[in-house]
Order: structure tokens, then C-alpha cells, then sequence
């Protein structure tokens, strides 16, 4: 483990500690308990991308200038305030999707003690946030902005998350509902906000930027998030088991997915039925008749392009802008994914 | 329906149209539908009693000078927010407790077409009252107080909601875990905080107080929530069920409530084999042995007791309060719930 890494989780016990004696709330034992098996279990066991880059995003915009300890801390702070967020999505998400595994243990739902409660310890996680914000942030002219900026993040993304809900999981597998535009909508509100603006907005609002001021950079993050989640649709398909570290499943799942909405685009009439003969069964044959489609769509090539074009349609997005330390925070998120390959 | 509640139901409709067109996010045709079904089956249909009391308490704290339209629009979209918090609740708390019907129609998770997406809607709900603030009230000098006064209140509910869930859903069906400590905290946190104090806090913000000024009135409105819930749960065994609207079921469904806890407290050990073996049990034979075991404990005479205290309290704590209006505004709220029969 990094020394940053380390650092960053020794903070995670300060908040979980914290947390576990909020004057606000009477616990009981068991209570006190209850919440904190719930945080060890579903809060720090991600890879931490989110968080740490709130403290990297801060460094680079600091001009080269150290840290003070203060900073590091509000930085990692507000960097677990977005993975306590993830956590909570990811709870409620695996129980409406049913899903069994998260993270290479049980979904918290899917243990004997827990089931629906789960819902409940959701709702906990997004309060452990605003509890967060409060004892650490309050005096900061900042601090409602921070609320504001929670807020509409959260309501973006429970907002991309029903629009994926009602067109993928109607029970309808109505593949006609699927469109480069829907494609779009669904990965930009339910992940780019979350996952690429918001970090690098926490970051600005430490170094006591106005986010009315940075519509432009919003912009480039929310098209780089579009990018990176596009590259996850072609990496499902595409990518090999063993580099990825699991198998996809978007095509047998019917996931409204950047190959699917692709091919949609470019069939001609035979090939459509094939899709809509296929596409979302959990069938050999049926999986290996929507690859070669893919193949014979060229589909790969057509990533490449995407890719390519993205690529730099973000470097000259990021050259235009006028500070070379938000150049600089912008060009680490496009290291970080360009042909990533997991 | 009264003009009152006529205008406040206009105010509703403001509200929805605004969310169904709010800026910050890209609907499609479908989920702008989804969404105002859905507000329009969960938000408006209760009794509307704490929305309402938002103006009901602005209008006593403005010392009998009207409001301005201004006022009651205000006044009316804080009242909602409760709503909405309240929707929020209900719809996820009928999940968890597997519940079928609501309000005279099927819990939303029920509808076909529902199902887990509701834990969605859930969230979507909460985010609603964030939006409504920002758009009215952002403005204000009062606003980050209002954000936090929703974010507290939320905690404390969510928390309350959790000790009830891990002290009567636990499957275990163990009575000895309960105690008139814990039903106070459930009661206090689960239901108090949002019911009692929120409608009042938010017409104190409106008019201008600060709430830290006003420790002694959340005191009084706490108190006054507790007393309204233990009343609940003895109207659920002793109130009649043409006059209550529905037949009580506390006893089977193994509820903490007060009744129960009380006899736990008085009664000797042969009465408390009796508790164990039949509180909890869907079985004509076990509830009737708990309502005789409720009347040799004299439990009605138990509660009149405690109601008679509680309203001495009450109005003596309200007595001492030094300005009038709010005299008036805590006095109201006790005059609705004081011998309630329903």
C-alpha cells in the first residue's frame, strides 16, 4: 500500500469514529455496533480512486507549493465524503439489481442479518455525509457550496439511475428503446457527475474557487467520464478475462450498453433481427451470435476511432483552458484512463 | 376540503411542475411520466397535518398580522418538503417491513411495474426537498439553517429507524430487549424529530428566529412527539376500531410499544411467562391472553396516568416560555393531540 494510501485510510478511522459518537443521536450498544460492522464492511474496500484524487487534484492546483496538514485533511475528508456516497449507490443499486456479489464478498444485503435493512444503513451513508460536512466544514465560506454541490450530484445521479432502471430493467427487453442518446444521458448523470466532476469541484472549492467559474472544466469532465465509461462497455466485451479480472456480461444482462447502441446504429435489417433475436440472453449460442455481429460491425475499430477522436477532442479542450494548474488536474484524470486497458 | 388545504394543494402542483422541468437534469419522455406518477401516487394523499402546520405556525408567530402571498408560498413549499420527507420515509419503511397497502391503495413497491425501482424513487424523493430549497429559498439568509435542519432531522430519523429495525425485526423476537429506554429513542428519533419539531423549526427560520435561540421549544415539541406516539400505540389496543379507522395489530406483529413495554416493567414473573410465550403471535388465542394480561396490569388506568403527567408537563413548560406567539404555536400543536381518539 501507498504511504498516501495509508494516510488516507487513517483518516477513514477518524470519520468512522467520529460518526460512532455523534452527539445528535443516542446510540444503543448494539446500534453503535451495527453502524460501524456496516462502514468496515461497505466503505473503504473500493479501489479509493475517488477519494485519493480529491488530495491529488488539490496538490496540482496548489501550485507545487506542500500541503499544510490541515489541507491534507480536509482534502481527505471531503475525498471519503465521495466514497461514502459510492458505497451508499452501491448498496441500494446491488439490492435492486439483485445482485450477489460486490467487491469479491457478499453484498451487505445478502447477508442472514441484514436483508432489507439494508435499504435503511443506505440511507445512514448519505446522512454520514452531511454529518461530516458539518463538524468539519461548517465554519467554511465554502460550506454551503458543499452542500449545494452534494446535493446536485446526488440528484443527478439517482436522476441517470432511474433512467437506466426504466429502460433496462422494465422486464420488457425492449432493445428498440435503446439509442446513442439514451446511452449518453444514463452514463453521464449516473457516473460522470459522481465519479469525475465532482472529486476535481470538492478539490476547487478547498482552494477557494467559485464553481460558477468553472462551467468549462465541469464540461471536460463530464466528456471524459462519458469516455471512460464508454471504454467500460467496450473493455466488458473486449477485454481479456484475465487483464480485466472478470468476465462481462453486458450482452446476456441486456445492458444498454456503448457496443449495443453502436451496432443499433450501423445494422442493416438482417442484422437487426439478429440483435433483437439474441441480445439479453444468457445463452451460449445467442452471446456468440452478438460477438460476431460485433466483429462483423467492425466494432472494435469503431472504439478505436471514438477513442482517438475523444482523445483529442480533451487535449484541446484542456490546452484552452487558462490556468495550467487546472490544465494540469484535468490532464492526470486523462492519464489515468487513456487506453486504459482495465 | 377547507380553502386552506385547497390553496396548499395548488402550491403541490407548482412544485411538481417545477421538478418535471428542472434544469440540472435531461429527462426523456418516459421518466418525466415515471416521475410525476410517482409523485402523484406517494406525496399528496395523507393527511397533509404537518405540511399544514408550517402555516398554521407561521401565521401564529406573525402576532396576528396576515401573511403575505409571498409568506404562505414559502410557508406552503416548506410544508411539502415535510411531505415529501415523509413520502420518502414511507415508501422505503413499507419495503423493509414488507408492508401491502398504504393509505387506502398498494404500497408503490407493490405495482407491477415497480418493484425494487422504488428504492430509487425513494432517493428521488429526498432529492426533491433539495431541489425545492434551492429554488426558493437559495437566496435567503436563512437557507444553509434550513439545509441543515433537513439533514439533522433526516439523520435522526434514519437512526431511529435503525434501532427499531435491529431491535424488532431481528427475526429473534426477543423481548427482553425491550424497554421503556429503547421505545422512547425509537419513538424520539423515528418519529418525533420530523412530525413535531421540523414543521415548527421550519416556520422559526421563516420568521426570522435563529434555532439555536430555541433549544427549550425542540424540548417541548420532542416531549410533545413522545406523548402523541405512546398515545398511538394505546389507541392501536384500546381505542375503538369504528372510531381509530383500523383494527390494531401491535400485539401480533410483535411491535416495541409502549403497552408492551409497560407491562414488561410491572408485571411479576409468572405474567412475564405469559408475555414471552404469546406477545408476537398471529393467533386469536395468544393476543387475548396479552389484552388480559394488558387489563390485570390495568394498563388503560396506566395510560391515563401518563397522559394526565404529560400534559401538565407540557403546558407547564409551555407556561414558562417568554414570548406569547410561540405559546400560542406549541399550544395549538398540543390542543390537536391532546385525548385524541383516533
Amino acid at each position: 500500500m501507498t504511504d498516501l494510501k495509508a494516510k488516507f485510510l487513517e483518516v477513514y478511522s477518524v470519520l468512522k469514529s467520529d460518526l460512532l459518537k455523534d452527539p445528535d443521536f443516542e446510540f444503543t450498544d448494539d446500534s453503535r455496533q451495527w453502524v460501524e460492522k456496516m462502514l468496515d464492511y461497505n466503505v473503504p474496500g473500493g479501489k479509493l480512486n475517488r477519494g485519493l484524487s480529491v488530495i491529488d487534484s488539490l496538490s496540482l492546483l496548489n501550485d507545487g507549493k506542500e500541503l499544510s496538514p490541515d489541507e491534507i485533511f480536509k482534502a481527505s475528508a471531503l475525498g471519503w465524503c465521495i466514497e461514502w456516497l459510492q458505497a451508499y449507490f452501491l448498496v441500494l443499486d446491488d439490492i435492486m439489481d439483485g445482485s450477489h456479489t460486490r467487491r469479491s464478498q457478499p453484498c451487505w444485503y445478502k447477508l442472514d442479518k441484514v436483508g432489507m435493512i439494508a435499504i435503511n444503513d443506505g440511507i445512514l451513508l448519505r446522512n454520514h455525509i452531511t454529518r461530516i460536512l458539518k463538524k468539519y466544514f461548517r465554519p467554511e465560506p465554502y460550506y454551503v457550496d458543499l452542500l449545494d454541490l452534494f446535493n446536485e450530484v446526488e440528484f443527478q445521479t439517482a436522476s441517470g439511475q432511474m433512467i437506466d432502471l426504466i429502460t433496462t430493467l422494465a422486464g420488457e427487453k425492449d432493445l428498440s428503446k435503446y439509442s446513442l442518446s439514451i446511452h449518453r444521458r444514463i452514463v453521464q448523470y449516473k457516473t460522470a457527475y459522481y465519479s469525475f466532476y465532482l472529486p476535481v469541484a470538492c478539490a476547487l472549492l478547498l482552494a477557494g474557487e467559485n464553481l460558477d467559474n468553472h462551467v468549462d472544466v465541469k464540461k471536460i469532465l463530464i466528456d471524459m467520464g462519458i469516455y471512460f465509461q464508454v471504454q467500460d462497455d467496450y473493455l466488458d466485451c473486449f477485454a481479456d478475462p484475465e487483464v480485466l479480472g472478470k468476465i462481462g456480461t453486458d450482452i446476456q444482462d441486456f445492458k444498454c450498453s456503448w457496443l449495443v447502441v453502436k451496432a443499433l446504429e450501423l445494422c442493416n435489417e438482417e442484422q437487426k433481427k439478429i440483435l433483437f433475436e439474441n441480445y439479453g440472453k444468457d445463452d451460449a449460442a445467442c452471446i456468440a451470435k452478438i460477438k460476431a455481429l460485433y466483429n462483423d460491425l467492425k466494432l472494435e475499430e469503431v472504439f478505436l476511432e471514438y477513442e482517438k477522436t475523444s482523445y483529442e477532442n480533451l487535449t484541446s479542450s484542456i490546452a484552452a483552458h487558462p490556468s495550467k494548474a487546472v490544465q494540469a488536474v484535468l490532464l492526470s484524470f486523462l492519464g489515468k484512463i487513456y487506453k486504459r486497458q482495465k
